[in-house]
């Protein structure tokens, strides 16, 4: 076991440790009650959110005689258990910990977090879209239509969807699948941007975000015991809801791996010793695709779709397509393709047939409405009776937060250039979508500057997946201490620097490679800073561990 | 079998059970794949919103090369086809066609189609609360700040919650928990809710409505199989929330049965009977209760509370208490305890040790705002590793709709009397409680006047669920067309009247009872016609099945 640098780093280690172990691990019954008591004594547990008990906890805490409980992690279902979600993980929780250490006067080597593991663009100073607050504004508060200070195009929309919600209040219930005129403005914006290819209100269902609509596929999909198990299809590295979902469901995961010396592009090879592999074990019935990429950053070409598609259609897997990211493509000769388009043009055999759900949402894109919880699925080729089970299930939900579908309509239906908020809008718009281009270049730049890391470009989405040479001394002792090397990366990190960055083990990796993800969000000035901070921490890094000769490629 | 008492009722409830059939039967595959494309062809699956086929989709349908679907009735996940949830279900089908048809120039017996089915106030024409509405305003749009038409309480909550959004904006994901102050101000609405039992801020989760925060805890707590699989107990009726995620969980649904004709009162007999007759099977694990009752109406008793807080004590059972119509209480002499209240009062033994979750959202009450899909719960008494895998499981989710947090901060944080928003929050929040209060009453009453219906006193929440009286030749016929007698008789009533109620069926009643479940929600006059119009139909009902002495009590 490789000894510990410092003295501060092992009670770093060691507490983060102790943390991620009792997220993952899974100690017997009476061990666990004992450490909870102990927790709550000692406190290290309250990076959990969990810093203040009432005084009736602390008394049954400070007694010896305690009721058993009904849930502990011995009874809780064991689905929940195995799911794990790194964006909001232990890496978040310190975070969340070293912020409030700070803002109680504690003293560390810097004055601020830096939270660059999550896209969440207005956090980072983003500003919103004037036109989509102000229609969910006049949604909100319709007495804002005789305002003089609101445009008429604003108030058009705000009363075009007010007509369509129960007692024209964004207050009633509204149908499951969404409002009935913003899944038309949806499907208008759909056949647009697909350049005339043919789209349905009636295949269009809102949704809370994308994620929400990915669960609910995923959950129409699993079934089956043992080998005929519902085997998922995803990339390596992906956004850890599919993987969080499919290990809730009991699904079984298939990892096709992208191409991290092509520019994180998919290859159709993988795609079937993947598929091969997996048949032995599980039924495979879908394959999802996250395009442009998270936490990648690539855009698919045109012709890599095409391959996903034929594969699907030959394998009879059902496509899920994540397009949340189908208005962030930075790069010269990148251009966004939908999945749905593809389809098309491969002709009616194909789309008429393929089963395919999309997903976007009003949480990325040059909105960045995260908090607004807005997004919608298109489904194509659904068996009609399935279609009505994925009604009945949404409607359990009752409907998605109407203020969301508000924002969503905004994005599907903009102003137009003979309206007046068309210039104002064009311009907010272009300059989120610049500034990003901007930094998604800056941030590969400066990345591949520093030795021992190594990234592609960003084509598109919101973030970089830079790969970090790790000093084999590091990785010792990172195992040593039951915990990946880049999660040890990224608490000294966090620690040192107080830059929040997510380990690539959160998103899978290739075995022996380590990466972090860091969203391309803060302003220039802020992301210039913070490249700087993560470039004198990885030299520090590898002096410290003895190396500064890395390999390349 | 029964004939049918007329050609035009023969079409309706054919029709009506063929849709019936397709969303609950689970005939073999091929005999699916041609029905649907029948269903293509002549449309009566329309009234699942399914009206328009792109033409791709019906060139398929006229062939007869169809690729294999990936998802059918036959792979589609069991536990989703096991799902029931009548509030939305065959019947508001139906009412959005005859909607759809009379919009379209269809003639009915009717103009207009009255909703009574859910709890949707907005809808039935209740105004917002005008706070609340400008403090999402104002959060929404922060230049509003600045307008002489906005009062300065209204800025400053407004203000409050900005300063807890990453980015002071409503666009950033909050912590998964809720913004930090908004679970303050609940905590303290608990509090003083509570006549000063502690409330604490870190127990408080906010969730998108009240039904996400149950879906929640429930998944936490199902596990085992076989015998040893999670029991749940709920009531019977219930609001079928429950037993549809149950179902979709694969855990047990323990029923135990609300007291009719004792006012729906829970009898602590019952709940140890149900207890006990379950235990063969599974293992009880947790108890739902709903205070006030939803369908039922009825406002528990203190002492009917500290029994069943008791009993989960003796059984180590999980308490999960229903309080969404906490403010919706009317009858004289009644009045709403909170479980957490009566459980501190029972002494620390009690409230140091019952693992309990109680439910709140802004759907009811006197806001009715249920498109913002806010709402929180309240844990108690949670393992804290437990605890750290609840945050995590919510965290997948990201965050609840931030401006649905925002309008529960309205109603945990409402004008003071020294704030110059209040003379007209209280004129509000008076008038809504005092008219439904109203409304309660003259639905009971007009109810209790037809012969044949027997409803109980409405005491609170915003639903009547009256017991009827169905001669014997229309259970038959019913029956022979495999569908519950009250889904005939909402069926009819709504083809001949154009009221949507819920039957019975959809929430559990005894056997050979049969009920159905309306608001009371519509305004006073049109709750009137509507009541009206039930009396004479169910007077038609009963003479045309050869009927009118009805058997009382």
């Amino acid at each position: 076991m490789h000894r510990l640098p410092s003295s501060a780093n092992r009670s770093l280690v060691a507490g983060a440790l102790e943390q991620y172990c009792a997220l993952v691990m899974r100690p017997k019954s009476k061990t666990i009650r004992q450490e909870s008591v102990r927790f709550k004594t000692q406190g290290p547990i309250e990076s959990y959110g969990l810093k203040r008990y009432s005084t009736a906890e602390a008394t049954v805490a400070a007694t010896s005689k305690i009721r058993e409980k009904t849930l502990t992690m011995e009874t809780l279902n064991p689905q929940v258990k195995a799911v794990e979600y790194a964006v909001r993980g232990l890496i978040v929780m310190k975070a969340d910990e070293i912020e409030r250490c700070l803002r109680e006067g504690g003293k560390k080597p810097f004055t601020e977090v830096i939270k660059a593991n999550i896209g969440d663009a207005h956090a980072m100073g983003q500003q919103p879209i004037t036109f989509l607050r102000q229609v969910v504004a006049l949604c909100t508060f319709p007495e804002l239509m005789d305002s003089p200070g609101f445009p008429e195009d604003a108030k058009a929309r705000a009363q075009r969807i007010l007509r369509g919600c129960g007692g024209t209040s964004l207050g009633s219930y509204t149908a499951s699948q969404g409002v009935e005129c913003i899944r038309q403005d949806i499907a208008a914006y759909i056949g647009q941007r697909d350049q005339g290819v043919p789209a349905d209100g009636n295949n269009i269902f809102l949704t809370t975000g994308a994620s929400d609509g990915i669960v609910s596929i995923l959950k129409m999909l699993v079934s089956g015991r043992g080998a005929s198990r519902t085997g998922v299809m995803i990339p390596i590295p992906q956004y850890p809801l599919y993987s969080a979902a499919i290990a809730e469901m009991e699904a079984v995961q298939i990892n096709y791996y992208l191409d991290e010396d092509n520019c994180w592009a998919l290859d159709i090879n993988e795609l079937h010793r993947a598929y091969q592999a997996a048949r032995e074990h599980c039924q495979p019935r879908a394959i999802c695709i996250i395009n442009p990429g998270n936490p990648t950053g690539q855009v698919q070409s045109r012709k890599c779709i095409e391959e996903v598609l034929h594969f699907a259609y030959e394998e009879n897997l059902f496509v899920m397509s994540d397009e949340v990211y189908q208005d962030n493509v930075y790069a010269s000769g990148c251009k966004f393709h939908s999945f749905k388009k593809v389809l098309f043009e491969m002709g009616p055999e194909y789309f008429n047939s393929v089963e395919l759900a999309s997903f976007h949402s009003t949480s990325k894109g040059y909105t960045g409405e995260c908090g607004f919880r807005g997004g919608y699925m298109e489904v194509l080729n659904l068996d009609p009776e399935v279609r009505a089970q994925l009604l009945k299930l949404r409607s359990l939900q009752l409907c998605p937060p109407v203020s969301g579908q508000a924002a969503m309509d905004v994005i599907a239906n903009p102003p137009q250039p003979d309206e007046p908020s068309f210039s104002r809008f064009h311009q907010e718009k272009t300059a989120v979508l610049g500034a990003l281009a901007e930094k998604a270049q800056l941030t590969e730049e400066i990345l591949n500057s520093v030795p021992g890391i190594q990234c592609n470009p960003v084509q598109g989405a919101m973030y970089a997946f830079p790969r970090l040479f790790i000093p084999s001394k590091a990785v010792e002792q990172a195992k040593a201490l039951g915990m990946q090397p880049d999660m040890l990366y990224c608490l000294r990190l966090l620690e040192e620097t107080g830059i929040c960055l997510v380990p690539g083990s959160g998103f899978g990796q290739r075995e022996g490679t380590y990466h972090f993800r860091m969203t391309i969000l803060p302003s220039k000035e802020k992301l210039k800073v913070l490249l700087d901070k993560v470039r004198d921490f990885h030299i520090k890094f590898l002096k410290e561990y003895g190396t500064l000769e890395v390999p390349r490629g």
